[in-house]
Parts: C-alpha cells; sequence; structure tokens
C-alpha cells in the first residue's frame, strides 16, 4: 500500500451523509468497518449476517476497504492465525493512524492509535507553557507530532488527521482557542499555527476526556456528565452518545455554576462558582499548600499521608462539587457522572463527602458517581481516538482518496 | 376517502427509519412533506428541484401521499386559488389530526390540529384537579377527547394520534405518570385510562411547551433552554432542535437546582432549590397573597396596580430564576432562554431582575432571555403538534395503513 499523502484527512465526526445512493453506500462501508472493529476477526459471511446486507453486497464493500488499506484479509499468508484461512477479516494494523495531541498547562504531548486502538508511537515533553504566546508552544508541538508521525510511518501507519485537546474554550470552528485562562490565550488560531499539511481539529480537553471515557470506558453509560479539571473545572455533557458543545461551543462550564451566590468574586464575572471551592488554586489554598510543580500528585500524596488540612480542603470541595452537581443532574438526568482529569487522582478524599452532598439532596437513588480508568490520559486519547473514529464513521471519505 | 379506523396512528417522534431501500422510500416521503408543509403550495416540479429528487421519482411519492390523503392537489377542482390549474399540492386540510390533551391543576384542555397546524377544534373544563385519583380525571378528559374528535369528523378530519401533557414526571415509556406533586399522583400508567383506540403519549408540560416553542415560536432558536411554570418550575433542554429526555426522561428539573444551598428545606430532598424562592407557593407567601383561583392573574393584576409587595416577592423570583438559569447557561451554552407557561404572564416583573442577575454573571453578553408568545398555551399545542409531526416526520407509516 502507498501512504497516501497528508492532506488526506478525515471527515470531522457526525458529519451526515447525504440520503442518496452514494450517501447509502458510504453508510454500509461504515457498517462494514465497526462491525470488523468491534467483533473482528469475521468470515465476509459473519459480517453480512451481522449487518443484514447479502454476502455479495458485502464483498463489494470489503473488497474497497481492503484497497484502500482499512481492512486487512488474514488469510493464507497468516495461517494458523484465525479460523480458516482467507476466511477472516481484521481492522488495518498498518493503515491510517489517528494522532492526539494534548496542550496542558505543565505538558505537551502527542500520541498515534492505529485503527485498532492501540497506541502506536507518544512523546511527552514537560516544561510549563503558563503565559507562553501561542506561537513558541505550537511550533514545539509540531517537533513532537512530527517525531510521533515518523516513528508511526516507521510501523506502516499514516495519519489520516490529527486532533489537539487545549484547556480552554474552543469555537465550533474547530480552531480558534476563544479563552484559555491558565495559558493567558485569547483569540488563538491554531489551526494557522500548525503544519498546513496536518490540518489539526482543535478542542476542548474536557470534551476529548468526555469522548475517551464513552469510547474506551469500561460500562460507561451513553448518558453522563464527565467532571474534569487541570487547573480549572470542566465538565462535558454526553446524550445518547452524542456530545453537547452548546452555540458557541462552550457548553460544559461546570466550574461557573454558583455554588454559593453570595460567595467570594470569580474571574468569569460571577460570584461563588464551584471554581472558588474545588477549582485548584482554592484548594491549594485552603490546604495552606504552596503552588509547584505536579500539584495534583502533591495534594494526593499529602491526603494520603493524613494531613487533616489537605484532606478538609478536598472534602469541602468534594461538598462544592455535589452541590454544583446537583444541579446539573436534576437538569440533565443523566445515567452517571464520571470524575475524570486531575480529579480522578484527588477521588477518594473528594468522593466521600460529593456523594453525600448528592444524596442528601435527592429524594430518591441519587445518580451514581464513578471515577475514570482514563483519568489524566482521557484528553490526549480521546484526541487520538476522534480521528480513529471518523475514519470509522466514514471510511469511504478516506477510502475515494487513497 | 375513507377515515382509517382509530387504531392508525403514527410512529412515535424521532424513531429512525432502517437504512434500506424501503427506508429510504419513507425517507423521501417525510421530505416530501416537509417540503410542501413549509413552503406549499408547491407544483411537483417545484417539490424535485427542492429536494434534489427527479420529477418522476417525486411524482410517484406525491401519488402516494395524495391517495393517503396527507397531501391534496389544489387542482382543476379549484380554479383560481393558486398559480396554473393541477399543478399545486398543499398539505390536506381533511387528512390526519393530531389530538392534544392537557391535564393541568386546574383545568383538563384538548385540541384537534390538522396537519396544515390550525387548531379545527378545542373543549376546556375548568375545576381543581388537586388530589384528586387518576381515574375520574382521565374518565372525564376521554370524554373531552370523544367530543373533540366528533368535531373534528364533522370536519372530514380523523385522529392521528392522542399526546397528553401533564403537570409530572413522566417515564421514558410516554404513559406512566412517576411523579405529578401538585395532583398528588404517583406511579399513575395513563395509558390503561385512556380508550384504547387511540393509545396516547404521555409526556411532562415543560416539555411540550419546549416543543410548541421549537415548531411554532417566531426565531426560536434550535439550541435553548425553555422555562415554564404552572405550580412548580419545569424546563426543557432543546438542543439541535431535539428534546434532551435523560436517562429516565426526568430531565428538565430547574426547579430543584440549588440555588442557596443552605436554604430551607424542599420536598424533593434538597435545600434551598429554585422553587423555595421561585415556585407558585413561595411567591404567593412572599407576596402575602392567599392562594385561590386564577393565582397568576392575580398576582399579574396586583403587579400591575403597583402592589409594592408583589413586584418585590416577583423581583425576588426573578433574582433567583436568574442564579439557577447562570448555571444551566453555563453547563449548556444554549443559544437563548424562553420563559413559557405561568411565567410567561409574569414576565414584566420578573425579567428585569432575571436579566440583571443573568449579566452579572457573565463576563461576555449574557445569554438572551425572551418571552414565550404561547405563554400557557404551549403544553397543549405542543401536544397536538407532537403527533401532526410524526406524521410529517414519518407519512410512510400512516400510508401504508390508510
Amino acid at each position: 500500500m502507498t501512504a497516501p499523502p497528508h492532506e488526506a484527512h478525515p471527515a470531522r465526526p457526525g458529519r451526515a451523509l447525504p440520503d442518496t445512493q452514494q450517501g447509502m453506500r458510504r453508510r454500509n462501508l461504515a457498517r462494514v468497518m465497526h462491525t470488523v472493529s468491534a467483533e473482528g476477526p469475521l468470515s465476509r459471511a459473519a459480517v453480512a449476517s451481522r449487518i443484514g446486507l447479502t454476502r455479495a453486497a458485502v464483498s463489494t464493500l470489503v473488497d474497497e476497504l481492503v484497497r484502500s488499506g482499512l481492512l486487512e484479509e488474514l488469510g493464507p499468508e497468516r495461517p494458523g492465525r484465525v479460523g480458516r484461512p482467507g476466511s477472516a477479516l481484521a481492522v488495518s494494523a498498518q493503515g491510517p493512524a489517528g494522532i492526539g495531541a494534548e496542550i496542558g498547562v505543565d505538558h505537551l504531548a502527542v500520541c498515534a492509535v492505529d485503527l485498532r486502538g492501540r497506541v502506536r508511537a507518544r512523546a511527552v515533553r514537560y516544561g510549563s507553557n503558563r503565559g507562553r504566546s501561542p506561537e513558541p508552544v505550537l511550533a514545539q508541538l509540531t517537533g513532537l507530532v512530527r517525531q510521533v508521525v515518523s516513528e508511526a510511518e516507521a510501523e506502516g501507519l499514516w495519519p489520516a488527521g490529527i486532533a489537539v485537546a487545549v484547556p480552554g474554550l474552543v469555537a465550533r470552528d474547530g480552531r480558534t482557542v476563544v479563552r484559555a485562562p491558565n495559558l493567558d490565550w485569547h483569540d488563538a488560531d491554531l489551526g494557522a499555527l500548525l503544519p498546513a499539511d496536518l490540518p489539526p481539529t482543535v478542542d476542548n480537553e474536557a470534551n476529548f476526556g468526555a469522548l475517551a471515557e464513552l469510547w474506551l470506558g469500561d460500562g460507561t453509560p451513553r448518558d453522563f456528565l464527565h467532571v474534569s479539571a487541570e487547573i480549572g473545572i470542566g465538565a462535558a455533557v454526553v446524550f445518547d452518545g452524542r456530545l453537547l458543545r452548546g452555540t458557541r461551543g462552550f457548553a460544559g462550564e461546570l466550574g461557573h455554576v454558583p455554588v454559593h451566590p453570595d460567595g467570594p468574586d470569580c474571574a468569569c464575572g460571577g460570584r461563588g462558582c464551584l471554581e472558588q471551592y474545588a477549582g485548584e488554586k482554592a484548594v491549594l489554598r485552603a490546604a495552606g499548600v504552596e503552588p509547584g510543580e505536579d500539584r495534583v500528585g502533591l495534594l494526593a500524596g499529602r491526603a494520603a499521608q493524613g494531613d487533616e488540612d489537605v484532606r478538609r480542603a478536598l472534602r469541602e470541595a468534594g461538598t462544592a462539587l455535589g452541590i454544583a452537581l446537583t444541579g446539573a443532574v436534576n437538569l440533565l438526568d443523566p445515567e452517571g457522572v464520571v470524575l475524570g482529569g486531575a480529579l480522578a487522582g484527588l477521588a477518594p478524599w473528594l468522593l466521600p463527602s460529593l456523594r453525600e452532598e448528592l444524596a442528601r439532596r435527592t429524594a430518591g437513588p441519587a445518580c451514581p458517581v464513578a471515577v475514570s480508568e482514563l483519568g489524566p490520559q482521557g484528553p490526549l486519547l480521546g484526541a487520538a481516538h476522534s480521528v480513529v473514529r471518523a475514519v470509522l464513521d466514514d471510511p469511504g471519505a478516506l477510502a475515494r482518496q487513497v
């Protein structure tokens, strides 16, 4: 297979395909890909019976996907690996890869995930990005992307697209960071600062974290609220397996839900917002801990050692989270709440008071609160997998270009 | 046209059609219906050009819809009414009708709406339903339904389905009222109490009010939060033109969002919920007004006369609504908020403090708040139109049965 040029990036997720013969063919290509991805290796006959098309129709679709390098036949070339030789199909381990990138306040990270969902290359650079302007940060990120892409290419993969997670509000154009207070970025067009041969999709880290939870989490419901934190507190609302983005793309600002409406002023213009009680700065202050590197690790360490000031600060943050989540749960009636990002690491000390608050404010059974197993890895994995999902959701878009 | 039996009720709204030739045909029938409904009268050629199918394909679809009584030809039979004779199609004014019903705390109402969206028959019965058991209330409602159906039939319409709005939480089965505190109903299966020949869809009145706003409101955005009140305060979240129902069907409980978390106990199990500040009972108490008939009219009348106690009570309710809505807006980033139901009638005295609170808690431009023009009619109209929309969304389901 020849690697296509980097311009070949897939459709944005969720794009509706037109209701024509051509659209139907592309939807059927997607059904084949998803079926093999979820249940493979499978024979053509098994795929046909699962999606309710004829064996002949499926063979035509499969041929196209094999030709484009999206599916591979585990056939006579690899005897003994599965059932009867030549009969089984699998998602390709050497086709397109999703490149995920994360701009954190204290680090940059990039990874490549293949169509089977495995991380095949990864690069991280630690160091504060707070107050740096976007240009040098993006230049550094581009270096990491080049490094990861080159490692992936050495394994026979090629980049199908890149998605970038940022700790801030992103416009619905999927490239402009409107506001990232902890980086001090405003109206930064990241699309213009990343390599032109690999146009990125930029999104909020809480959104990518929630999508990672939806796609990779064990038993994650399809209707849930994902609460995460890096420095600020963000949330993402997933309903019926879809991310609710909001009109401007700003949905999920749980950090600015009023908890005590007459409480301290907040930079958002409000008063007594959740971030004034459960944001990193507020917790560090309440715990009497000096801000430094790896603040979450520091808080977790002290709490584990029994530091009563830290434990009290986290308990109170949990109570404030419980009040804000009571409102969110009443409004949205999700199947569950998942704590991700930095909150996952602090869950042992946040959860008891959070759950207590939710329970005492609810007449019936309280909404279940779980802790993400992906934790801080969520946003990076979610970004990479969003590219992979876009390929699975519309393989025809790539197949035509190959 | 022969009226089909009452069992012929359409698909529930939002049901996805399968991705087959048959499904594609039904989606195309829906596109023809929606196009003629939105832009008719239209010629077959005009429909074809608008939906991008050939004239021949459209003619086949149109013939089926005319045969089923869903479209009518404004042809030679009605010369002079539109353009060239025989050329124009319109949605039928004598085909199926949507029956909407509303169970209010103080009234029952039923109406019939034709496919053109016009109310063709209506019946109302005033009198408190508080504390009455579901059986006699539903028997009375059934009487009103029979009366409205018979009036509609006299005009050549036939009922395509019935939808019932209730002031309470409805399970996702669309027939069981889980909890309607102001009626004192719990786990009441209304489906079993309505005529078997016309199986109903039951939903919360705030949901139907929001749908009415979406479908009938002038310039209503596709992403909005609809806040309404009868006795309690409800809300409905509409995103991308879809109602967000929640896992159990309980989404939109804005009335139980904590406003002052240490405030008075609430029947929901919480403390300081919005309903403790802006619910009808709380406002009447704060205003020093005795509960009686037409409480909204009473409050509005006194406020208009300059009663300072009533005005202060409504101002404070507006502030509480503003705090709760700040949280909701931060979480959902809607394009706007619409005040409906009883709140619409009190808007002149609620809105200033509500808007001020939202604005002072928001750094950028505050989310716009509009007042519904449908007001208390919203839920009943939303119910009837939900049946009409189901016919427009899947006319093939009815066409097959006719």
